[in-house]
């Protein structure tokens, strides 16, 4: 037969068994996090209508859209998980309990050029909560506190929630006559980490903005201090633009609160450089970093926004959300191997049968499932070496022999795969239990 | 602005968030008890190569294909995890350790003729263990009791593994001649329950198979009795077949073993009219059924192999599976009414603030977060009646106020909103855990 060779797209990424455990750990870890905060699980299908999806699209999204008919229909991917959010509430309002809390962890599909690290398949983890017409302030506060769960979950300890609120810097431009610059300006300033302030300085000039306002931008960003000085070096630019004065008064209340939800003063920062490049926020922006690694860029990032569903319905439904990019996150990390592992196995034991009758070991391992501990029998005809050598390589932490002497003593040794230590028990799933525990 | 109708495509689940927790909590019970026998995690694209992904397909399985270009790339959307699997198997095969036992829960396209409780996006929850060259009978009898447990746990009783083996019924058409015509010939006796008898006969008859002959294969398919008294009768059919014996013994294994495993004579049995619709399988065969709900079909299926991954590798990869049709599964059963609900919630406990100052609601929040369970604050400014509204249709079971009374006395009421009782606690996250648990 002619065999056709088995390869995998460039861009998707495909796990060998061993970091695909430590994959779905952190997607565990960060799923459970956001059910501790009382987030509602949603899924969405993964192609919807065209028409709907790409409603708001435009421009680079829709360039990378995986977009194709089927009959008569026409059809794309998910490019992120707001778009269908936005839909789902649209869709399901009068359903809804608000605020609507909800998580998605799912798929998305951006057809970006491929390159070590990008990903056109790829996991996103966004939580958001939706008001209904209105809501508090507060949440911007909730939602930095599981940023910091989650990332002392996966084993950090040195990283920076950096926030800003995109009103102070749509207020300053205002007051500065640039209004209609402010989009273009925000994308130019959001890039000082990567080019430099001289390089921001050449570009603010080609939008033909005057040397005295650029000073003020320039001296605005460089704004430096503890968040409480930052905010009242804000207060005393002496800048009376009603949306500015707005952008520091939240500011200053989210960081306030921030407190209040238990997220550590070095854990977190007012960042005035920080916009994002979407021109969707209006409000608070995160962006979150780990310290010993600024060069991942921002691994948690998000923000307060108007109006989700605008163009699906009148109903005004602001938010507030966050998403994490599991995939490219757990690629770094794994490259850099940053990756905490809880357990490196699936099996917590293996029994090795070295008899003809498989009752006892059998049996015993159905109990030790009962009793919540996940073990497997090796049952292929092997040499006792090879079934060693199978636990080792699957990390395999605990494994039981049982053989002739064995069954008549009534005893096995737990062999301690890490250690090389051996221990005598009686043959008992609850003797052996406590071994392992 | 002009508003897009938000709608999800037609033949694409997507639930309320209610109903979403039931589905999730099924598939984390598939997923753990996966884990507790030992498979391990496998995510693979659900964009392949149409070339690789479409090597053997053919016939309807290809008309239904999700298939579109990207550039220059032709590309298809998974149809099922098996050819994905095979996919990983042959390309991996030098780095994984066999047998080969992995689990895989994912979406899977079918662009099937939409119709009520049929789906053209559906999670299918496949486990496979795939062996190197050989694989021995005794996993074929591992995997009863895999189901055994899932359904279980899901809080069925009354269901039935019925067993089979692919050679007996190969072997007794080529003891009468039939050979060229068993795939066609299982195809009709599959459909037995379905059809009926008569209709069977008539079918074989217009394959002009003789009558002689069919009376022996409807009286083989009318063997009646225990699964030991069937196994008794296939023996004693006089039938020399090399295949047919072969078949018959693998059967007779399986049964002895099925015991082994734990899993009681009461949830399994032969059912030799039990072929598969698919070619695929060469051994042991499963289809299971909600004995209250026959209407519902197999609700997991699966059986034996003889090489996975022909069209991708030389290596011979003999393997047994099972799958579940988890999203048609769901849906019917949720019709019905019939899933038993672990919680109705995510959140544990919601706390309503009643007082400005949110330190004391928030702090016990974070503390009963870090105690393991899932709280939530009500932080939206609202009448205390329609907090508690939000939490009734939520679902939550617990909610505290706390208000200027409760922090002056540092006392709290616990309202169990399914009884409506109150228990007054100390403000306490230890003291309230205490009564909730």
């Amino acid at each position: 037969m002619n065999k056709t060779e088995p390869r995998t797209l460039a861009g998707f990424m495909e796990l060998l068994p061993n970091e695909q455990i430590l994959f779905n750990q952190m997607k565990e870890t960060i799923e459970k996090t956001y059910q501790k905060f009382g987030f509602l699980p949603l899924d969405t299908p993964n192609i919807e209508l065209s028409e709907v999806l790409l409603a708001k699209a435009g421009g680079e999204t829709e360039k990378q859209i995986y977009r194709f008919t089927k009959g008569e229909t026409d059809l794309s991917l998910r490019f992120d998980l707001t778009v269908p959010l936005s839909k789902y509430v649209a869709k399901n309002y009068g359903n809804l309990s608000f605020p609507f809390r909800r998580y998605q962890i799912g798929k998305v599909y951006r057809g970006e050029k491929t390159q070590k690290g990008r990903f056109r398949e790829f996991y996103q983890c966004d939580i958001d909560i939706i008001g209904d017409g209105e809501l508090e302030t507060i949440h911007d506060a909730e939602l930095p506190s599981i940023i910091y769960t989650i990332f002392k979950e996966l084993g950090f300890d040195s990283f920076t929630i950096c926030i800003n609120n995109r009103k102070i810097l749509n207020g300053l431009f205002e007051s500065l006559g640039q209004k209609e610059n402010a989009v273009e300006i925000l994308r130019i300033i959001d890039k000082i980490d990567k080019i430099g302030k001289e390089a921001i300085i050449e570009e603010l000039t080609k939008l033909k903005i005057k040397d005295t306002e650029i000073e003020k931008i320039i001296s605005f960003i460089e704004i430096d201090g503890t968040s409480h000085e930052k905010i009242r070096e804000l207060e005393n630019l002496g800048i009376e633009n009603e949306i500015y004065v707005k952008g520091v008064e939240e500011l200053k209340q989210v960081i306030k609160n921030i407190e209040l939800f238990g997220v550590p003063d070095s854990n977190f920062k007012v960042d005035l450089t920080i916009a994002r490049g979407l021109d969707y926020y209006t409000g608070t922006v995160y962006e979150t970093f780990l310290n010993d690694y600024r060069e991942l860029g921002s691994v948690c990032s998000g923000g307060r926004y108007e109006n989700l569903a605008e163009y699906y319905t009148d109903k005004k439904l602001p938010g507030v959300g966050i998403s994490i990019g599991l995939t490219r996150l757990f690629y770094k990390l794994n490259e850099l191997n940053l990756i905490k592992a809880k357990q490196k196995s699936i099996s917590q034991v293996l029994i090795i049968p070295m008899i003809e009758d498989l009752e006892k070991p059998i049996t015993l391992a159905t109990q030790l499932r009962k009793l919540g501990i996940k073990t497997e029998v090796y049952l292929n005809n092997k040499k006792l070496k090879a079934k060693f050598k199978y636990a080792d390589k699957l990390k395999i932490p605990y494994v039981i022999v049982i053989g002739e002497d064995e069954i008549a003593t009534h005893t096995v040794n737990i062999k301690n795969m890490a250690t090389g230590e051996e221990k005598k028990v009686k043959l008992s799933a609850s003797e052996i239990i406590k071994e392992i525990k």
